[in-house]
């Protein structure tokens, strides 16, 4: 049967041909099979694995950065620290979850310096404070490049748990904060733009110290949300990834999308396409009724335990798969060679 | 306080001065601190941490494999993808626990073949079904070389958790199986030995497709047992750090300690070496009373389940710390340039 699934795929395609998702899922439908005789709730394919303990739903998530992939020597190992657990944490928060134990396997070259790991550590020790969450075990062995995979685990909330698959018609689609800060900072450090200190801190901090939104995903849950994503691949990316796992359409109006005055300031011609395709926002996307939706701002907006985190609805879920983007005027954009743009006839 | 522990360490040393166990017990210092505040069973420094939820005791380890360190083209895919499962059962096993969700995580090369992949993960799902484990998330991403890290968790029977910590002075000293087996395969890989067919399929078995003692882990904690360690660095280094958590030392009789006859015939001048210092073989180490011991034997070698798992006493836990290998006639043997040799006086 597994072996029937795996003989469906051409034997000599390289991954870089199929893709990260293409992989995923042709790896999903491998695991599949075992994962339905097991009692899980949630299996490959959402932000994080849920099942059930006793009375209560664990959750579990796992995330890997890699040296010259995920990061180069433009950022601390302290900042990678925070950025290892925070990926994490914010798979947890986007399950609406209480993050609670991380496992760190670090691997890396022996000569690396201790005060290095040490940095690292301490790095994502002040992530773990800051949200409750314990760094029980990990391992640790040598690789030619530095590798750090942290897997984290938590409880959902009594009230329920948000997935990808739970977007419906006629909800609206809403995002917490701003869009595109990270993507805006990661340029900034490839490209050495030259800005302002303290944009230069904010586009720094956007893109290495994110902060994920456990506390905002939980009041989601509470306010009866049911659908959501983290942004970490980028707006339109994790929308699809909605839709497609809810076997639904959206449309966005890209005039409503959430972009920082800063990062408007620094990169006037691109801050649009930074911030529906730049991704690592780690911001939730999530889906509700109109009702919800007022129910989420006046509580979100208003927490301080959501540190006043803003809440814009930028769209609509629709029946009719496929994702369309529109102006404010309700005119369709579509994606050139230059990024989002508005549709050419005949272009 | 974290910080002051940390500069405790000279800011310039060298992952590989300091070592792997060194470099565990200086993060394990900094993490410590907040493990205290989370109610953790049992945190970095055994084979799994635990902790509580609701009623049950739930279990995680985690373990890496990385592409020219722990693995090279000798092994196949599938006998990669069922050992980088097959290690993270044996720490399971060694706490005597239940395996249940594991977690994977890719970083591979982009021209890395589907097909591999595949195999990959046909092999590790050849071990969890073994072992009723569903996999049920993962992460995949880009890497110069491949790395596979397995996080599996699990839950302790009611009867108790196996430990590295429990070993007490007269216990009697077990272990399963046989001992050197994988070094002596691994060895044959390496060094292209040319041995019978039988033979060789019998150590590519125990190098690359090793048995987790799943069964009789958990058969070890109904049965009284408290103490316990997987060998995975090898023999002595493994009852070192039992010996190091119990604040206990050891007497073992290396004329007990249980070699197969295929290895002993295989690698005569050696097999005493590779049984003491190989590593890999995942069986179970454990410390019981004489009492305990009897009755672990009765049970795991009867046992249809434990597959028959021999079950030998290679020695006892003393009160004086520090670990001493003597031979039949209780004379000592100490390690020399070319292995373990019997003590030579001025030598």
């Amino acid at each position: 049967m597994r072996l029937g699934h795996w003989l469906e795929y051409n034997l000599c395609v390289k991954v870089s041909e199929l893709g990260e998702f293409g992989l995923i899922e042709a790896l999903s439908q491998l695991t599949s099979q075992g994962v339905a005789d097991a009692g899980v709730l949630i299996g490959v394919g959402d932000d994080a694995a849920a099942w059930q303990v006793d009375g209560s739903t664990m959750l579990a998530t796992t995330d890997t950065l890699v040296q010259g992939v995920h990061f180069t020597s433009a950022c601390t190992w302290r900042e990678l620290g925070w950025k290892a657990l925070a990926t994490n944490l914010s798979d947890i928060a986007a399950m609406g979850g209480v993050p609670q134990y991380a496992l760190v396997s670090l691997a890396l070259p022996g000569e690396s310096e201790v005060d290095d790991v040490m940095q690292l550590y301490i790095g994502m020790l002040d992530a773990a404070d800051l949200f409750h969450t314990a760094v029980v075990g990990g391992n640790i062995s040598s690789a030619p490049v530095f590798v750090v995979t942290v897997t984290l685990l938590g409880q959902a909330l009594a009230d329920g748990v948000l997935t990808r698959s739970a977007a419906a018609a006629g909800d609206v689609i809403g995002v917490t904060g701003y869009l595109g800060s990270s993507a805006a900072g990661l340029r900034m450090l490839t490209h050495s733009v030259q800005l302002a200190p303290e944009v230069t801190a904010f586009l720094r901090r956007a893109h290495l110290q994110p902060t994920p939104r456990v506390a905002v995903g939980q009041e989601l849950v509470r306010q009866g949300v049911r659908a959501a994503i983290d942004i970490s691949d980028g707006l339109i990316a994790d929308l699809r990834h909605v839709c497609e796992a809810s076997n639904v359409g959206a449309v966005v109006n890209v005039g409503q999308v959430p972009i920082h005055p800063l990062v408007r300031d620094a990169f006037p011609g691109e801050s649009l396409d930074l911030a529906l395709s730049g991704g690592e926002d780690y911001e939730l996307l999530f889906t509700c009724s109109r009702e919800v939706m007022d129910a989420v701002r006046a509580s979100v907006e208003c927490s301080a335990e959501s540190a006043g985190c803003a809440v814009t609805a930028i769209g609509e879920i629709t029946e009719e798969t496929g994702l369309t983007l529109v102006d404010d005027e309700g005119a369709p954009l579509e994606q050139g060679e230059k990024g989002w743009d508005h549709f050419k006839k005949g272009g």
